[in-house]
């Protein structure tokens, strides 16, 4: 009896450990021989909408190392989509498309790596298979650098972006500390509705650093009057502050701070800025300081090059864990992470029906926030702390970091 | 007869490989027997002007593996200032005190490691010293991630910067490529009268990428018509443009392209941003496509954890040979590095006087930019490639990068 084949896609926001789930998928699939072939289908769920679907296994058997280059490629090799299907219950055109290439194809399992709105689409082909009565396995595999997704410890993605703003921190922290003069810095870090990433800042702090000094999360709402008398207040012990906060801070009506339109532009268009930029002109308005903002911009989430190595080697485990998920006759269903202890840590996988998942998010829980509302606990610092683990061994090339060439990629010139 | 001791300090605004020559300096007292005691001037000047002075031989005393670290540790380990001299013949008391703190500690040369301001330092100590008959050699040692400093072929830290910001665009390019929708990426990048680093940007071309696909430096004026041309070209051809682009362009007038005061952030206040963000509002407001700003901020100045090993290297080279050529009698000079050729890259290390750099600045030549405007020439590609070879052993202990301890870093908790 002919085996079947499997299919796999990856959606949403990019991270550095999204490309380590897919090859974790193409390494079980060519290894454990539940499944024949592997198809990629490109921009999501969008490949099998438009029959842009490549053969996986090629990749692997063109070069058997491109597999290793391939988990420490950031972003997504398959490219990405923010494509959101419609219940079909009102319109099932896209569900019979989708099903007619399964069939075709001959396609027995369909995993899809994403963060919160690529687990609706599981939810939702999952219902549709159900539904129609066919047995294809559909199954996600977990990420997102904002740790937002419900039933499992941490995301993948999640370590190498809290290793990366923790760096970060303590190399602003030199940056900062040389002038003899006062000085505030406002570092602004990705997570508009989860805090976990801004509390990764707090892993900067070390035995002669204990930058960032203050830390705000978007869990707890944000007082001006509070803020600068925290800022204040330290002014009077030390020189140089660094404040480590989260783009969606808001204030106690729900609002998020930040900068409003401004009108006066070389070009006289209208702009917007962030939540850092709002706090370093409050701080200039009340207290006599320099101060500056610094927003810890895209590279947070793609450079590759400083990732954690724990989280790679878990990102790939939940890669495998899918597929032998599927051949065990599990669907409807995301693999999770559970963690057994913090020190020795250690972790095992398991898997969390969708339903219980889809288009819910996960705080940080009120007791890893300092009463204050202006840092994070020691039970924060201890789950944080195994996630930033270990460093892969990067190929370095000409001076860059090798990553994996993108098959979409367009060229010019 | 008694040898005579030294001094060094560091001035102006951080890079990763300061420390790198502050080594440099170090290991050459120490191996090459021509003074006895090293002092470090804390805060650059200042530290002589307040008394804050350290003994260097004792760090690497206390452990020979500090030398190493200090190597690799970003910014200022002796921390710095943003303090110009008085012309002496107008107020010569700071110059009265400093020259007694050298006679008072027995100082045979003076090692001032900084950017152009800190030369002007240099130039002043050194007419100073003559004028009043003092033997005392005062060199100067080139640090800049601007890369302008006349009569060297470039300057220690720029290598590790452009490093820096080619393996940001090529990570960004990643993440940028994922979406099968028309965008435009418009990175900033620091230098905001040479061009130099931002051509840097370059570099991030590979095999498979070609982004940027467009470089604007400070050099040639920035013409907004011209530019949405020149993005609505290649829109035709291919969906994702990433564009780099100067902190400091600025339009046929002079006047720097930026976002101007803004009146409506959330408490009230007025903002500023930068030229990125005007662009992204430029395309906004011209072209139906999807646009977002990134600005490289601090990091490109102090990620040591992607330095490039000839950079610091180099600079390690520049400090020991400061302390050679003090030695040998050279005085009122600055260390350069002569570039023999681009392949194989060698260079060999000299010294200029330091009248023809201190308060110079060296421009990016305009047969180094594309006749367009909107790019870099394969002339400019070969002298930017040497500079970023090489990747140092960094040394990370619980998921971060091991650096020196600031002796100045003020604790508070």
């Amino acid at each position: 009896m002919n085996k079947k084949n499997c299919m796999v896609a990856q959606s949403g926001g990019p991270t550095v450990a999204i490309n380590a789930s897919l090859a974790g998928v193409i390494h079980a699939v060519m290894t454990l021989g539940n499944y024949d072939t592997v198809y990629g289908s490109v921009n999501g769920i969008l490949g099998i909408l438009n029959d842009n679907i490549l053969n996986l296994n090629q990749i692997v058997n063109q070069n058997s190392a491109n597999l290793e280059k391939l988990k420490l490629s950031p972003a997504m090799y398959l490219g990405s989509c923010r494509f959101k299907l419609p219940d079909f219950m009102d319109d099932d055109s896209s569900y019979n498309y989708i099903f007619k290439q399964f069939e075709n194809l001959n396609i027995g399992a369909f995993f899809y790596i994403g963060g919160n709105d690529s687990m609706d689409t599981v939810l939702k082909l999952s219902e549709y298979a159900k539904r129609i009565g066919n047995d294809i396995r559909i199954i996600g595999i977990p990420k997102t650098i904002d740790n937002d997704l419900m039933m499992t410890d941490h995301t993948p993605g999640f370590g190498s972006a809290a290793k990366y703003v923790a760096a970060s921190l303590l190399e602003i922290a030199h940056d900062t500390f040389i002038y003899a003069v006062k000085s505030v810095t406002i570092v602004e870090i990705m997570g508009r509705d989860a805090g976990w990433l801004t509390a990764a800042a707090a892993l900067a702090r070390n035995e002669y650093s204990d930058a960032p000094h203050l830390i705000y999360l978007p869990e707890t709402y944000f007082d001006k009057d509070r803020f600068l008398a925290d800022v204040r207040n330290l002014l009077e012990k030390q020189n140089n502050i660094i404040i480590a906060i989260s783009e969606g801070i808001r204030d106690a009506s729900g609002s998020y701070i930040n900068a409003g339109e401004s009108q006066m532009d070389s070009f006289g268009h209208s702009q917007l800025s962030g939540a850092a930029k709002a706090l370093e002109y409050l701080i200039k308005d009340n207290i006599n300081v320099k101060v500056r903002s610094v927003e810890i911009n895209v590279l947070q989430r793609c450079a590759a090059h400083l990732s954690s190595q724990t989280d790679l080697d878990e990102a790939f485990a939940q890669g495998e864990k899918a597929v032998s998920l599927a051949s065990e006759g599990v669907t409807a269903s995301m693999v999770t992470i559970n963690r057994i202890s913090d020190n020795p840590y250690t972790v095992e996988y398991g898997h969390a029906e969708i339903k219980n998942i889809a288009n819910e998010a996960k705080a940080v829980p009120k007791e890893w926030i300092h009463e204050n509302g202006n840092d994070v606990t020691p039970e924060m610092i201890a789950y944080l702390t195994p996630l930033i683990q270990g460093e892969p061994q990067i190929t370095y090339k000409n001076g860059l970091p090798v990553y994996m060439e993108v098959p979409h990629l367009s060229r010019h010139r």
